[in-house]
């Protein structure tokens, strides 16, 4: 953020063009969180929290303050499951009733704790990696999903700067396949050994004992320590059980929801079918194009995430250290200072 | 097989074009089945029977019989794991050696019992289908996969066309998305209803209680009941045994391997990984595009199978009955007339 100007990476161009956008009021913001622009636990709550700056800089020249809880609750409607983002609205929310400056400033404090978050989960996490380690992860939890580093895979780009040899089997994590547009991408870039894999074979790497480790982000977390994270997280937990391979899950404190005892009930944000039925990306010459690939007249289910129960999950790495997922370590730990 | 032509579904052009080709030479058969022009393990297996038939056609103009092994050879590497192609080729090489008009009564006589068999499997395996129950399929094991009536797909037409009321969860089946393009192709022209799944959402569906039965096919059925299919079937099995759902294996008796105690050491067939990097399909204007899905520069892997142990089969469903997946039920069965 920038005077009154929030700068972010257009993520549904990667990993086929980099660019920078600007957006100056929170409404923008709002439709980029929602068409995914800006997505990731991380990455949604920093761009929530300058969302809600940029409406009270906005009701400067509009007023009254309803304006801006108009806003709060348009931020809040773009994505129902990241928790990250109703800790940025309630945080700057109560910064602005001071000063919009205050809000500016609460938005940015948002931001560069998320990043000092990644850096503390990246060196905790790094102690489950041995030198050699095979490691899968799903989706996307690294930089681009927060404001650096990332969750899931700040551990493995710190084992990296510890000199450890490491091989990331990166899922594809269809329909959006953030795996493999924004995972690789990134691995890519860093110099880390990996392979893109459909989703239906992670079960087939686990059985010939391929995996080591599977570490991945979460989109909220419960006090007895259930996750909801992307789409396909709870087959990967069910698996990794199965085969006894350790599943760790990567978030910072912002990503538990005190309100939340459990997933039990939790709904599910469902998506537009068209990101099932409908593919995007450059032909031999580079020109886009955007296909069917899907029968038609058929239709298609598009649900966002799901819920993991904690019985799968072996720990959870926060920038506080890794605890068990159960109700007792997290509170043990949302409680300590 | 009509004279000494062969006709087949061209299957890559499905769902966007229906085309109908015709075949002359055992080398033609062999790269449709190696691009996947013919794919399913009946359909496979007719057409290996066709192209074993049409090299003792060829053979006439050329000679030796040497040239008939040859073509035996280049059949069998074409796809190592369907079952049924060995079973094909075997057959109709020994009635071959009589002479070509006996190997092409032969081909005939597997292609006509592949269709009769699956309309046994869907007799059969409609009395698991009670009213209303909703079904989780994977990949397409349908009448596109053999001959007729298809296997997985068959207790499904037969328990509509006994005015049964059901629903199809229909994976996608990443990377060539059978599900999404053949099996969603085939339900939307027999006026089935169902939906397509990201490959992710399997659990995510059976943990909302929404699946009632899983049933799919096979390439391969060892002797003690494990089972070789399509990439994501191991996940799948593992799922349901997780969820308490009934998961069946549809297949006739060509199917299983009496080489094959289990599929313990058993090879998966690797193929290219740009069928998981690249997708095919038509734009709004239903001009085709093959477009990059995955981030330049990573690489993929692209195994074809995997193997799922038999202790997550509820059980089979074959032309002779259902029987369990153990290597009792399965001799019983092979050995019985």
């Amino acid at each position: 953020m920038e005077q009154s100007s929030v700068f972010y990476i257009e993520q549904n161009l990667l990993p086929f063009e980099f660019r920078i956008k600007e957006l100056k009021r929170y409404s923008e913001c709002c439709n980029v969180i929602k068409n995914m622009g800006v997505r990731g636990a991380g990455a949604i709550g920093a761009m929530a929290g300058f969302a809600m700056a940029l409406a009270f800089i906005e009701v400067r020249s509009v007023n009254p303050l309803s304006f801006v809880r108009k806003a709060r609750k348009e931020i809040e409607l773009t994505r129902p499951t990241a928790r990250n983002l109703f800790h940025a609205t309630e945080r700057v929310y109560n910064a602005g009733i001071i000063s919009a400056g205050n809000a500016v400033a609460e938005a940015l404090k948002i931001a560069d704790k998320d990043a000092d978050d990644s850096m503390k989960i990246g060196k905790s996490g790094s102690t489950l990696i041995k030198d050699g380690y095979r490691i899968m992860t799903h989706c996307n939890a690294g930089w681009l999903a927060f404001v650096d580093f990332g969750t899931a895979l700040s551990p493995i780009y710190h084992s990296q700067q510890e000199g450890k040899n490491i091989f990331v089997y990166v899922n594809e994590t269809r329909p959006r396949s953030q795996g493999a547009r924004l995972t690789a991408w990134e691995l890519n870039n860093a110099g880390i050994s990996h392979a893109i894999i459909p989703d239906n074979a992670a079960a087939y790497y686990m059985s010939l004992g391929k995996i080591d480790l599977v570490i991945l982000g979460a989109d909220r977390i419960a006090m007895n320590g259930d996750v909801a994270n992307k789409i396909g997280t709870l087959e990967k937990a069910i698996l990794a059980k199965e085969f006894g391979i350790p599943f760790y899950v990567a978030a910072p404190l912002s990503t538990f929801d005190p309100q939340s005892r459990s997933l039990g009930d939790f709904i599910i944000e469902e998506r537009d079918e068209n990101e099932v039925l409908y593919q995007e990306g450059p032909d031999e010459k580079g020109k886009m194009h955007r296909i069917r690939v899907c029968s038609p007249g058929s239709h298609a289910l598009n649900p966002a995430f799901d819920a993991t129960p904690a019985k799968y999950i072996t720990g959870i790495i926060t920038e506080k250290g890794i605890i068990l997922a159960n109700e007792e370590s997290i509170r043990d730990m949302t409680f300590s200072s």
